[in-house]
């Protein structure tokens, strides 16, 4: 049987691109080995945030007492947040199915093997087609500390699935997703480490708002051992010891469980990805042009494994450009204005060039960094609790970046984000007219302190 | 002494004038009766908002369950939630003080009148300016039913100071003042009724849209009486009687309180207004330009005095194109995306063009309508809560307008009014990458299914 899109993982990209594609009326096939939705929908984003919202809910019951509310007590019911997660990602798959039969797509359950660029086979079929896309997403690096494979260690895996919460935890990774994971146990009452590499947390997002996030979970008890590395493992009955070392000072944790979240590599081998002859990268990713394609006309890669930024809403505009291009609309993919967020409580998202980006590039900026109590809306819903925005703007005021720690920082960074893609000026910007009172009035309140 | 502006009225249009001006370096005289920040700040917008969130958290709290978060028992504590509303305000105040003080503005408390164009008295001193800026706001309609001058009603104000929740009420408006202190009582325990003289809640907003809050709020035990009059008001121990009629049918309804909130109207008596001479709209509102200029040269109205459209945030624009036309800079107000909000919960907010208004313009359009189902988040965020967004698009796919009922819509539709302002088409909006998951997907969902 011949497609003419053959699309190899039903992640985001993979689903966005069948979508997009059978909308148009293409004759699609999309090889998924797991669950349709990816690691993102089944066992990333919308897990997480569906567990982060059950903790808000929690927090905000603990602390109704600051907004007049009176809770004289509340507990977490572990295995209902459980089973009401994997009731929302059940439907959200379910949604996602529905979608793509509704536009034709013909789904293929199983591993996808790669002969050439026009032959993928599945299962015991072998498939032909016009167009091959290759979405096969990126998977947990496990680092090889000594003493590893000797411990029950969980990935985000286990963790979005623990029913009984731990009294300790170690997380091994400050990026996104080990803050997420400290954020949800600490919430549910469990003693977090988390143990950073890096001199911060969250490395590539603004690193002061960084420190300031750090702070605020160190007030509400988590441990942060940064500039430090994890040199040895090992279990017994009493659980888990973490040998980790900063400097000379070497140091021992024992906890009752122990998160890896190091950081994910994209998927490259097992599925006859090597039988394409694509160029590579140094880092040994694909290279594509602006519009997914890849040394191989007709090949396009998109999301995680074009290694360019490992998330979801990359991967979900990268497909549309693929798919726009087979269907010969102009279209390109643009990587300025990629938003970061972390679902903390309170969140942190940013969007643009950082200082830091700009300070690497040596390039010259204004940024402005106004509390969020300037917006009246924040401090009608945060009582005692503070926050920042910082908006950076080039020497002849186009913005460049923006980068926000207080709620809904995950909901109004958009705004900053089409302001950066459409390269606005900041009178540009200030003419837009925004409701009051909201917390995205903050952008406007930085802007007009210039 | 003379100033080189004086701006009568310290609401949002007038702190943001004085602020603006302050800022470029303008002596400014600022002259309010009341409390700086208007009627906004001190008995709208932000309080509203302070009582809605703590009534937000209490609806959190009662349906924490519904996240596996169990709360026992939960109580409001009235008189405490007024005080933290109180304490909002004072706050806020004292922050937009401190902000106009630190740009040099001068604050006369007192009332203003205007002797010519270039003089104003307040209390017994007068002075001189250059540019004079008119902000007086608005003031709350009681229309003359028979009998009310024997009832003892409320306005927004005693609603706002309200530390003991009645048990029954009449909410007479069904706007965005009447539906959000219908959402305040309904969730504290009120039974609340609300009588509308037209067919619909909320004119002016998406009709669809605004039926489906009221399904809601319906559900929850509200009384809606539409296209319903209020002919007689009377009082004795038992209550207020208020005597309504639709169509044919009188209707007797007992309640412990009454809420008048029909409307507001811009206030142009007794501050010396007739002294300059204005040319005036049929509606007896001064003509303005674009530029916030009125027909007397130097002589500027802004905000709801302009009788456009009664927002703080139109004030806030206008106030700053005519700082800016002052300053001799290029700036025009428009009027194409001004959203409008309703903080009840969910929330309901719009931008641009509705269906009705396009329908009454004869213009063609395009709308899309999908459940807020769509967005990944709202699913995880909103267990058994449906919402909806709309968007309408021109013939050859122009943004126009977006509606949205389902939290977080207040802030994200800032993002539709930007695309609206901004004239994007479909195509350029879906190039802008939204973090996933996020509410603020829903109008990419939106947009992709054109």
């Amino acid at each position: 049987m011949k497609y003419q899109v053959i699309i190899i993982g039903g992640g985001p990209a993979g689903y966005t691109a069948a979508e997009t594609a059978g909308k148009a009326g293409l004759s699609v096939l999309l090889i998924e080995k797991n669950s349709l939705g990816g690691v993102c929908l089944n066992e990333g984003c919308i897990p997480t945030k569906t567990l982060l919202y059950s903790a808000k809910t929690y927090d905000s019951a603990r602390h109704a007492a600051k907004y007049g509310i009176v809770v004289p007590e509340t507990f977490a019911d572990v295995p209902k947040i459980i089973a009401r997660k994997n009731k929302v990602v059940r439907k959200l798959v379910l949604g996602i199915k529905a979608k793509l039969t509704a536009c034709n797509v013909k789904i293929a359950p199983g591993e996808a093997f790669i002969i050439n660029k026009n032959t993928v086979r599945c299962a015991d079929e072998t498939f032909e087609c016009d167009n091959l896309l290759i979405c096969t997403g990126s998977e947990t690096i496990i680092p090889s500390i000594y003493g590893i494979e000797g411990v029950d260690y969980w990935t985000h895996r286990e963790a979005l699935n623990c029913t009984e919460i731990p009294k300790t935890m170690v997380v091994v990774g400050g990026g996104v997703i080990g803050m997420e994971f400290a954020a949800y146990f600490n919430s549910m009452g469990s003693q977090v480490t988390v143990i950073e590499m890096q001199d911060e947390i969250l490395g590539g997002m603004d690193k002061e708002l960084s420190a300031l996030l750090r702070a605020e979970y160190g007030k509400r008890g988590v441990k942060f051992l940064l500039s430090t590395s994890v040199t040895q493992l090992s279990q017994d009955a009493q659980g888990i010891t973490v040998t980790c070392q900063s400097g000379e000072t070497e140091q021992l944790i024992l906890a009752d469980k122990l998160l890896m979240s190091v950081g994910r590599r994209p998927v490259t081998q097992g599925f006859g990805l090597e039988n394409l002859g694509l160029k590579l990268t140094e880092r040994n990713h694909p290279v594509v042009t602006n519009k997914m394609e890849t040394s191989q006309p007709g090949v396009y890669v998109c999301g995680d494994l074009t290694g360019f930024s490992l998330l979801a809403h990359t991967a979900v505009r990268e497909a549309e450009v693929a798919i726009h291009t087979i269907l010969g609309k102009d279209d390109v993919m643009s990587y300025s204005a990629i938003p970061g967020v972390i679902y903390t409580n309170p969140e942190f998202a940013g969007v643009g060039a950082t200082e830091e980006s700009l300070k690497a590039k040596g390039d010259s900026y204004k940024c402005i960094k106004i509390p969020m109590a300037y917006s009246g809306r924040f401090v009608a819903e945060n009582e005692g609790v503070n926050g920042w925005c910082k908006v950076i703007v080039s020497d002849d005021n186009v913005i460049l970046g923006a980068h926000v720690l207080g709620n809904p920082a995950s909901e109004i960074i958009t705004l900053a984000g089409m302001a950066i893609e459409q390269q606005l000026t900041v009178s540009q910007w200030m003419r837009i007219v925004v409701p009051h009172p909201t917390v995205g009035e903050i952008f406007r309140e930085a802007l007009a302190t210039l």
